[in-house]
């Protein structure tokens, strides 16, 4: 090893930025589960300099070295500065992709995680050109709960979430994209699982990062809206309704925010309420509308199914609503394989088998609807 | 080998029949594929009594001995005796089934294969009951097309369709059940591939069996109503709409029943015309009134996509206006995966593990829609 | 169709032929399982006219289409002409496999498979040239038994033993190779499975088809001399073993041959004698030498453990042995993978699956010796 | 979270320690790969205090909660204090395993993993006891060197190595077997791949961990006698042979030992040559006995063949000359599947699925051999 250079981000010559970019990006904040860099460099040894904070929800990490998973690990409250590799033959060049697993966290002001720069001994490559953007919106599925742990945890826990084992990013590296993530667990198209209205995705999407709240993450400017002219997709997956689904199933909830109780219902013979349902159909045909004005030239693709298809024809009956009065035919609806016995993973969340079928089948129609 | 008893078919005490009877019975007609008789007996031998006829297509026929399949061939024109086992030691019971591996021939209308009669040198025993009923409507892929055959064999044949590696059979199997199939290749809910709204199931679906036409179909009963409370079916599993989206692809033709030239149109974005698209969806919403009210209780589950997607918002559209029209509730759509380079079999249709993929997604929703 | 026009196996200008022959070719005997011929043909229709004889075990055929299985059936004594295609696209070529799908059967003496001839309307081209030659020598595993029938079925008849599913053929049609199958249900290397020391391949090896007995078939040739000049083979695959492991775990049986009890023994801890380990590797050593003198450049692998390894370490001790003497280099052991809950086939026999897996490591193995 | 209270490892009331112990138990060092320490405990957080060092091959770790891989880091020569799970449910018991990724180092005589003890907020529970204890003996392959990384990937580097994706691993997993793993990538039976005859798993075989040398491992006792009796093993896996197989394809080097040059050589046709050939059997039939000797009771299954089967032939010769030597019949050789173009990892060594692949045949056969 020579002696190890220091390289404050905004140092840093030819790098790869994953995820939204905030106005503050000196240290850089990762702020979605697959927010992260990607460097190639030549050199025996690299280190990655990060300051993190957390309450309940502490942060994970994990870093790729040519592709491949090399490490995963919790990073508690300080300073760190993490070996990403060490002895390597000096000349050949290495890819290194360094990445939060944990989701944006809207119940915990205090995680972040920010990147502070690298130390090398050797010099940096340009990072091979992505050869497409593809956003992926979601809840829990693709905030990829559950990809880690056993099937018999019931905690609800940072460590059982993760990018590493994401369908998100299996695609992505399929089809040689670069990708967003914006997801939360528990959120949904309309309200959250247990009918909480303010845990729906529309009301963050088009903020740099709604779901971190608080003044550290304001100050990052977190709340600011989203510049999409910035990142142009070239497709969004939406796959939100799950949570929405749940909610029929669940008691109705104050609201704080107005004082009222919500609460989706079922009708006497179990079905969903109409007038309820329709809230729902609203939701998803306005935010389809809000992804089509941020992403003009993008195929939008709702996905729907990982675990269960109850709304599948309401999500269905709004989309063609809203492309009957939007007269947008670049909209489609794509049904994900169900998580079964053999796939679950943690927490009755998919697995990473689940996340595998589920990639693959996305990619397929990725692949036609892209036209590569 | 005891001396063999011939039992004509109205002689046979224990017997269970797939696929829907029509007036005759005796000789037996094998409709449909998949149709075909079951019985369990002892003895050392057993054979079966046939009389088939065709023109150009050829009927082909199969056989399962305690539910593995043991053999497959072509029949042609005239009677004909199988051994369907021989030698066999005679005290312990088997199970065997024979039935029809191609479709009902709406373009072949000598095609047949009655049973006659089955020669035992034992006795019959009681067929376990089957715990539920469902019924398969379809096109060429409910035909099995292409589940027998090279990748490359291109010619439009007999002797590609098939019962015995078809999703239909699989999910029968799995779920314990009895099966019907209605399909016919190359149809769809409102026209045929080649914009021939002639062949649209719906016209047949309410006959015995309306595609096998021409004198001696019809001397038989095919072209009667069908009673559907002699089998009332727990699912009915729909998977129409492929020809339909091929339909847009290609030129108008005219139509020899009332002179007129019909043709599916793209707009010039290439984007369905939607004039075009509403008669479709009008097809499919007055289908599943069809099959609503002769099958009262069923489950009815909209299958598609094991050939592409093209038209799924157009089904599910028209699923919801069904249901908004009706109440019923209890109709689903479900999402077949997709063929890909892995899972094609002959002609460009699904092959076998591409019938293996769409039956385990398949019986999974059933599970859970029938309670099982 | 034009008019079919026949050819007896004589005048058949192209053809390939699958197996052993003997003296008589006309009609051709398909002696092994595997045996068969094969053409590529133009023309509409093509038939292919049978003589057939059995007792107690009816033959069994099957025949593909352009490498796809699409019939298989039984044949009971008589004369028989079997239609292979008909009404395809006259001017494309077809290739066409028909062969015999029972092993040859050393207990029924009648049992035959004559080709006298074909009947087209095209013409016969060129059969493509395999670019190697195969001989797989072996058991009940290699004569497919189990490969069809129901994992509950254990009678021991003829319709459960196949070529069309079976390691041997798979393989050969990966590694683009002509090859012959020389195998029998029950025999071994020294003994067969219940201690009769009558049932060892060796003793029929360098027949024609020492297995198949009686004036018919000595009347074609069986019992004569083979000429191993005439298809000099690339590679010998022995897979034998697992009946001589058999026979220690079964009482002795008196030869009526010499009037003599045979029966390998166990020591009273169970594990083998010595004394009769010796018989077997001798028998094993021994032949070797035989398939070596036969086949002078074959690449020799001995396979074993679909069935389980008992006797491993005395097959490797007699290779070794044999290689000490000899010099021979070009022998090799290669371990199969064991059947398990998850592959077993009919009578307790590797199923289909089992034989893929064989296939596959084998496969590897073969490529790496031959070069491929 | 309560507050944590800390345990020496002398104080933690019930664990469970994978891996040979040596002389120093406090701080416990961690010696080979998959060495590690499980305990069971109540309480929401639990943190493990360690001390590594190391001078080029820089300790990995991993951990897993309930069986569920969650981390897996490189430890830099310090004190570390990392936490394994924190806010869990306080009452439910957790099951956690921590263990060292690397193998033990022969080449870093300052690598090292010490653990100093544990803090809890809550009670230690008993360890279900394992069923049975095995021991697995090789080379890189059980080092699982290339089960990280990418295909691509050439360093040697300890970031490849693993106990988490490895088929011994798994195998212990799979018959609940408390395990330990004795390996030294590049080392043989008889001689290391580069022909260095110092490199041979049998002359380290006896010491606690002959592989860590130099006065910090001496200090611990590693290179004292190890006593077998301490950990009475029901089976013994060897893997080795592939290193000794490649020195054939190498040049002589000099052993600085005694000053002179060893190298195994071919014949001019290629194969092997006799007089080494008996070196490396020599070295085989005698770590035989050493093994016997030392586990008196265990089932011996020398594997081989996942990175090909060059020494086949020779390893079962040797073990048959030990078996007729000794009487000992509780000895077996057991072919792996070779790693394949779909199989490999890293460094052209087995990857996952290679490992996947070997631990699901070799569990059969062991399930067999000790009768589960």
């Amino acid at each position: 090893m020579s002696e190890l250079k220091y390289y404050g981000i905004a140092e840093i010559p030819k790098m790869h930025i994953f995820g939204r970019l905030c106005r503050q990006n000196d240290p850089l904040p990762l702020l979605f589960n697959g927010s992260g860099i990607e460097v190639v460099v030549t050199g025996s040894d690299l280190w990655i300099d990060l300051e993190t904070d957390n309450d309940f929800h502490e942060p994970w990490v994990a870093y790729e070295l040519n592709g491949a998973l090399m490490g995963r690990q919790m990073l508690l409250a300080g300073e760190h500065s993490l070996c990403l590799f060490r002895n390597m033959e000096p000349s050949t060049p290495k890819r290194v992709r360094f990445y939060r697993e944990l989701q944006a966290m809207s119940e915990d002001e205090k995680c972040k995680v920010l990147v502070k720069g690298l130390r090398l001994d050797g010099e940096f490559q340009d990072v091979p050109k992505y050869e497409r953007r593809i956003e992926f919106i979601g809840d829990s599925i693709t905030s990829g709960e559950g990809t880690y742990g056993d099937i018999a945890d019931v905690d609800w826990l940072a460590m059982y979430m993760s990018a590493s084992v994401n369908y998100a990013t299996m695609i992505a590296r399929e089809l040689n994209a670069d990708y967003h993530i914006i997801s939360q667990g528990g959120w949904g198209a309309y309200c959250g699982w247990d009918n909480d209205v303010r845990h729906n995705i529309p009301s963050v999407y088009e903020k740099v990062c709604g779901l971190a709240t608080g003044p550290a993450n304001e100050a990052m400017g977190t709340q600011e809206k989203y510049d999409f002219t910035t990142w142009p997709s070239d497709a969004v997956i939406i796959n939100l309704g799950t949570n929405d689904a749940s909610a029929f199933n669940m008691p109705p909830i104050l609201n704080p925010d107005d004082g009222l109780m919500y609460g989706q219902r079922r009708n006497e013979d179990g079905t969903h309420n109409r007038e309820d349902i329709l809230k729902f159909e609203n939701a998803v045909s306005s935010f389809l509308k809000m992804v089509r004005k941020n992403n003009p030239k993008a195929v939008i693709v709702w996905c729907y199914g990982m675990l269960g298809t109850d709304l599948l024809l309401p999500i269905t009956e709004a989309m063609n609503s809203y492309r009957n009065d939007s007269g947008d035919n670049n909209v489609f609806f794509f049904q994900l394989p169900n998580t079964n016995s053999e796939t679950f993973g943690a927490h009755m969340h998919p697995g990473a088998k689940a996340h595998v079928a589920a990639a693959k089948e996305l990619t397929g129609f990725l692949k036609e609807k892209l036209g590569i």
